[in-house]
């Protein structure tokens, strides 16, 4: 099939993300699209140091970006809600298939975008506009589809939890903690839109209308930001039991709908009150799956542009109706499946938690540490127990560092072969799941 | 456009629940759909007692539901792997779209049954396969497509998390845990599929292979089970700042690809280790939208057949070509948005955290608590703070029950006027987030 020919409107930070993106995991895309899709035009008003853009058409005019007639779909990630509006009326007249990060132009103008959109039969995209990397609009719009959902919550702004999370774990006062995301530029110079909850507004509207089929409305947010917020009531509220989290809320309730942004107390032991620090995470409450919750990084030039380039990929299926552009089974195109190895446990490379029950004689941990050693194994914490009152053994906890499993299944042959050593090792693999 | 009509085969737990969703959300699944999804022939060996199904056509012979040429989609209730797999591949020669919920059928045959879809130009949906009523196998073929995945971790065994759960919780055996679990229904007379983690490595089989574009090969995963974790090695784990729980893991490395299911340490810090109970999560590193978690009820009838339902919609969605046919932009067909009014924060009933700062007089605490009765607002908790030492008000701290926004503002405007009240009263709205 031939490419999908892809025309970008802006290439700050997400627009050279997504520039980037395509070009890093081309060949990766296209096994699951079964169709290459190549940027082809680029409208910018000055290049992107980010970006190698010697194979691409670069037009400091938007225009020509819109008047090409080789673009399929447009990448709208100039921001602002004038000129943006204007260029993305201009491209579904145009008949372009349409994708944008921009949660102002949704929440403010998105009636009149759709209706646009659906007259030209093109779809216009905007799962970046909510959450960035969270794939939250396809979640409530295409897999709760069965639902009702009864309400929404979520920490949709990361600047505002980044500053509650400092303001709770040290102490700190909200202008002091803003003055540091500001410098660790998690922060805008002004801060009005995180720290009033204007951002966190537009994605609520977004997400309201979505979850109860209303049209947008932003401007009947209710929208109450955090610089009130003291420690001292961060304070009693752990007193209590709770977090103070910066939630937005739509509702369905009997009157009508519910929607608002503002400081909220959660019993500390939801899944969401421990949503920390820059993270995004979107609670949904339906009728019949109950409540689900999706948490990632809500902003970022990467995981937002990894939403952009799944609105993309969603956009090129719908370019022909051929069955083999709809998502494939397996993710990746039959064709494209790799015959990648699937390794035995021996080769697996992780670390251990292991329990012995030792004798308690001098020389039992020097032997098992010896042997430890002698297998490359290196121990990141042991803990040695005194023997339950009616046990001769004592119970020795190791945890290693990560080594090959089948060394791991060396080592563990050789420790029980000990004579102090009474019992089977318990053997725990351990992971630390981090980023 | 006319009605999509669905075939449902086995009408036990999942099947009874998923024609009583598709009756009791008609309507707001039309909207979002642009057209009637009709149950129109079920194939049961017997009635099911959950089910009105006077409206519909009921076979006892299950093929008689593959022969009716008025089926559009069949769904695959009735699990096992001999006879499911003969009426799939039976449906799909029909051309007939399927969905399932049957991850032993899809982990063991998905290759077979896929490229037979495929010849045929049909679609086998699977989401509730995996992590009942989470949508990840959506998130991960479609959110997450312009990502390299690195590894996927998942709790997707909600008996097997009960039982952790448990004997972390209470310091439990296994066995008398299990024991429990069956009296409560979440765990089978017959539990090895759950305990020794088979269950698990169906789904992870699946997993594995959206995930990194290889073939299912569920022989292939490493499966060990919860069965000889002991209360002790949940403690000491615990010491070590670790919860022990069952994992299905999936990670590309330079060699291969890692298929395992095992009980896993990992950092309590984690949002994933505080997934609790009958819960499933799934977390997924990928390289541009780095760690993404998706959580919800693993199991169960409704969040399962909420799954199956999305599947279906998806796949009435393919049905034809047509434009309106697609995902709507605000998940409800353009002309069934709803005129619902969005409420004034006024109207809004939510509980509320006060902090007043009152001078330290008798007789204060009095006047506020008789003004919040007037208003029908009922305290559930007073914390009053001892006065900073160079300052003369008090701190007090009011929980309060639920009530109408108007009416606090009232109260609030009453309190204030007290002459022992210094200060604005500190007013933040509190949400319980409860199932």
């Amino acid at each position: 099939m031939k490419p999908v020919k892809v025309g970008i409107l802006g290439l700050g930070t997400v627009g050279s993300s997504v520039f980037n993106l395509l070009n890093d995991n081309a060949v990766e895309i296209a096994r699951r699209v079964g169709r290459t899709i190549e940027v082809a035009h680029i409208g910018a008003r000055r290049d992107n140091p980010a970006c190698d853009l010697s194979s691409v058409t670069v037009s400091r005019d938007l225009m020509d970006v819109l008047d090409d007639e080789s673009i399929d779909i447009v990448v709208e990630l100039i921001g602002g809600t004038t000129l943006a509006l204007e260029l993305v009326l201009k491209a579904i007249a145009q008949g372009k298939h349409v994708v944008t990060a921009n949660k102002a132009l949704i929440a403010e103008h998105g009636n009149e975008i759709f209706a646009a959109a659906q007259k030209k039969g093109v779809t216009v995209a905007f799962e970046a506009a909510v959450a960035g990397g969270i794939p939250i609009i396809k979640s409530i719009r295409e897999g709760l589809s069965a639902n009702h959902i009864e309400w929404v919550a979520g920490i949709i702004n990361g600047t505002g939890n980044f500053i509650l999370t400092e303001m709770r774990d040290k102490g700190r006062d909200f202008a002091d903690v803003l003055a540091e995301a500001q410098a660790l530029g998690y922060a805008e110079a002004d801060p009005t839109f995180d720290v009033e909850g204007i951002d966190a507004a537009h994605k609520l509207a977004i997400l309201g209308s979505i979850a109860f089929g209303v049209p947008l409305q932003f401007s009947k947010v209710y929208t109450e930001g955090i610089s009130e917020i003291t420690p001292q009531d961060v304070q009693y509220a752990a007193d209590f039991g709770y977090q103070i989290k910066h939630l937005g809320i739509a509702r369905k309730v009997e009157a009508g709908v519910e929607m608002r942004v503002h400081p909220t107390l959660i019993p500390s032991s939801r899944i969401i009150a421990n949503v920390d620090g820059v993270m995004n995470a979107v609670l949904v409450k339906s009728d019949k799956t109950g409540a689900t919750l999706y948490y990632g990084p809500g902003a970022g030039g990467n995981p937002t542009a990894s939403a952009i380039v799944a609105d993309v990929v969603d956009a090129a299926r719908v370019l022909t109706a051929d069955p083999t552009n709809r998502v494939p089974h397996l993710a990746f195109q039959p064709d494209a499946l790799a015959d990648t190895p699937i390794l035995s446990m021996d080769e697996v490379e992780t670390s251990y938690y292991l329990r012995l029950a030792a004798q308690d004689k001098s020389g039992v941990l020097a032997d098992v540490t010896r042997i430890l050693s002698d297998k490359g194994i290196s121990i990141q914490a042991v803990m040695q127990q005194e023997p339950e009152p009616d046990q001769e053994a004592v119970s020795v906890v190791i945890l290693t560092h990560t080594v090959m499993e089948k060394e791991m299944n060396a080592a563990l042959a050789e420790i029980e072969a000990l004579s102090a050593i009474s019992e089977k090792v318990v053997r725990i693999r351990m992971e630390q799941l981090d980023d």
